[in-house]
């Protein structure tokens, strides 16, 4: 029985192995961390990817059999491929979810589909952050109240460089003063796109259960309904045209 | 006195000097045709760039003393050079307005901006188009009424690829039985950005006074409110954190 | 079995029974041509309601009952009791889904959730109309195509007063020369809502596959994820307050 | 000389002449303390209005005089007339500016034009409130910064019961931990809304520079284009019908 389906997680997979504090929190790497809950999904393939593999473990027809695809990236964005950005982008446009984590803001890929700068402030301290559900009714929050806290996480703030979401999921507090759009969703082409704040490296918000609630319900809620490649057709007219 | 707004029309300036029927119709240009009543209004500076000069006319500081930039290309978009159009982005970015005219919805400063595919129907032919105004309110159509019709033009038909507008000004009725967002506004980083969809080279939609009036007041509403680069600042906390 | 979609259908129910033309094109109401369809989809329980019944046939535990509910009403909009409407809006705001049919543009309810006029254009003639699917991905446009005709419609022009669409799903070309935004959604509270323009009591559009097959997709994707009654809560503290 | 921007600040009124804390701060009403900044602004005709003037002092001409509408209510919401508030509705749905401040987001009118339960978290206690400025760009937030604070303010917070707002512009972050989307805008028929939170009667948030910055940005901006009645015209075709 074919899968219902496809997700591949992707990582830049190079922190875990420089820094002992956070190979201790991600031993097997951040994609296997969020990996593992969508593995306990029914009827789901998950695959995992990193920067370090030949195509950055995209080529083939990876792409094309995937149906979502997360993305985390941090420090070597830069190292991406725009060969593979671009691929990814057409992939989301004809119908591919995509699902971009934390430091993911700056990535190529998120950059080429939102058009902004992405930019936002930031802090690397002992913040509290709280996240706010401003969505109770959609998909991707069912399950997690009213709002869920992370002890220790990075802080972002606004303003965040995005173009207005289609829809604001979550609002995030943190103790140090700050507010952020930490969850929204976009609809670009023919596919949909989710941003997710928390995942600093140095911190195990990917091993707390609101996160991976989050991660699953948005994977599930970002599946295609199409697969349409981009066309730009001459049309014949469909009445009958004024004379000349 | 300095202007209080000073305006460039960027043109990509190729049909007109291949196609007799074209610089019949545009003998100075289409940049020249679009540029003269802007030149009308109270206050403005307008300037031209085009494709073949040095930096496509856009070097120097000409985009930093550009409040509004409107762009027409049509068959060379490839010819524009990548350096030049993240120029142009981050301008926009930082609060510069964009009208980006007919064929330019398929210019590398529009797909940047966008994400998109920007791709559509379209048929060179003789239909009749009717732009009807469905934001009566908006700055933007001041003046032009419940519609407007251009006798011959190139029909661009839906699906349009593009994020949803912000605001969404004119839709088109096509005589061969199709429909197209013909006008809409998007908020990106700072900037304004007004897609207008009627022009081809080869009828005479830019002497048309309903098109003027349009582009005219696209171009006042369009005017910046500020000038910010792009930054992604490390922040102090505002209160006192949580110990560690 | 409980089924797992409750769907009511609401019709005004006056014109069937004072126009023989209205009659001899929907013997049974229209509200069981629009309800057939939806009977045939698995697991899916169909009630009907109408204007003269007490309580509009809303009373009781109806509306609590229903997970998606269809409105279809023309002449009578005013006989709606005000009460009837204020349980339905604070259903939709609670979770219900909601798919307002052709006239019922103007009816309370809809009306009351937009905040706006809902005025329009229109003429009943001979129009031709053409649907053109402006979202292709959506759940209600799946097995639609590129666009369908309506031989003979009333015509409904722009522009209408709503608020800017959620999404935009069909735009409406008609041989009369006009245009109109015939398919958007918006969430209202927790509820889905869905406008589809077709639908005039002189006209068989209801007997059409296309427009079936329209209303039966928009009915599975208005379905409630939660349902969450209005409250405005005093919240206690979070965090440690200043001292005042 | 006409002024070019007539204002109307309304007042609920009751508050001071009950609470004496509430007069000490605001000795000649909410409405005076709202009105005096904006009498400073050139060209500008601001009256005032309250509850208990005959018509709520918005008898006459004066709403088809007014530009734009501030509204401050909280505890008597339920006296205003319905038909008052269907003739302020009507108003801003042809073209007047409103400006929706703190508790108003119960009023009648808000509600009315949101179609939504406008409800919210709250307590009265001794927050800081901390307004992150999320759209720098926009009129209303010139001269204001990257944000301001309140040094004691009654909490809202998330989730709001409103539609999504066009362009959220303010997100307040609270020392209790909780946030709230402090100032968005709406654009409903031809007229322009902000609410915008700051207000609780028993704080002088009315007397602080920023407030009254944003206030006066808001008026301004809020300005009407057009002024259009509601019509729904029965209109003839424009092209050829085919035949029945």
């Amino acid at each position: 029985m074919s899968p219902s389906l496809r997700v591949t997680v992707w990582n830049e997979f190079r922190h875990e192995k420089k820094n002992p504090d956070v190979a201790a929190l991600y031993p097997s790497g951040i994609h296997e961390a969020v990996a593992a809950p969508l593995r306990a999904l029914p009827g789901t393939q998950v695959r995992t990817a990193w920067l370090d593999q030949p195509e950055h473990g995209l080529g083939g027809d990876t792409l094309e059999q995937t149906d979502v695809l997360l993305w985390w990236g941090h420090g070597a964005h830069a190292e991406v491929s725009d060969a593979v950005v671009e691929r990814v982008k057409q992939r989301v446009l004809a119908g591919m979810g995509l699902i971009v984590l934390h430091s993911g803001h700056y990535s190529k890929i998120f950059k080429a589909l939102m058009g902004t700068t992405c930019s936002l402030k930031w802090r690397v301290a002992t913040d509290k952050e709280r996240l706010w559900n401003v969505a109770p009714a959609h998909p991707i929050t069912q399950g997690i109240g009213d709002h869920f806290e992370i002890p220790a996480e990075e802080m972002y703030g606004e303003p965040f460089g995005i173009p207005d979401p289609d829809e604001l999921i979550f609002i995030s507090w943190f103790s140090g003063g700050e507010v952020f759009r930490s969850g929204a969703t976009w609809r670009r082409g023919h596919g949909k796109i989710f941003y997710f704040r928390p995942g600093h490296e140095t911190f195990p918000a990917y091993h707390q259960a609101e996160v991976q609630r989050v991660i699953a319900n948005a994977t599930l809620w970002a599946r295609p309904t199409v697969n349409i490649p981009d066309v730009c057709p001459n049309a014949p007219a469909l009445e009958i045209l004024p004379a000349a």
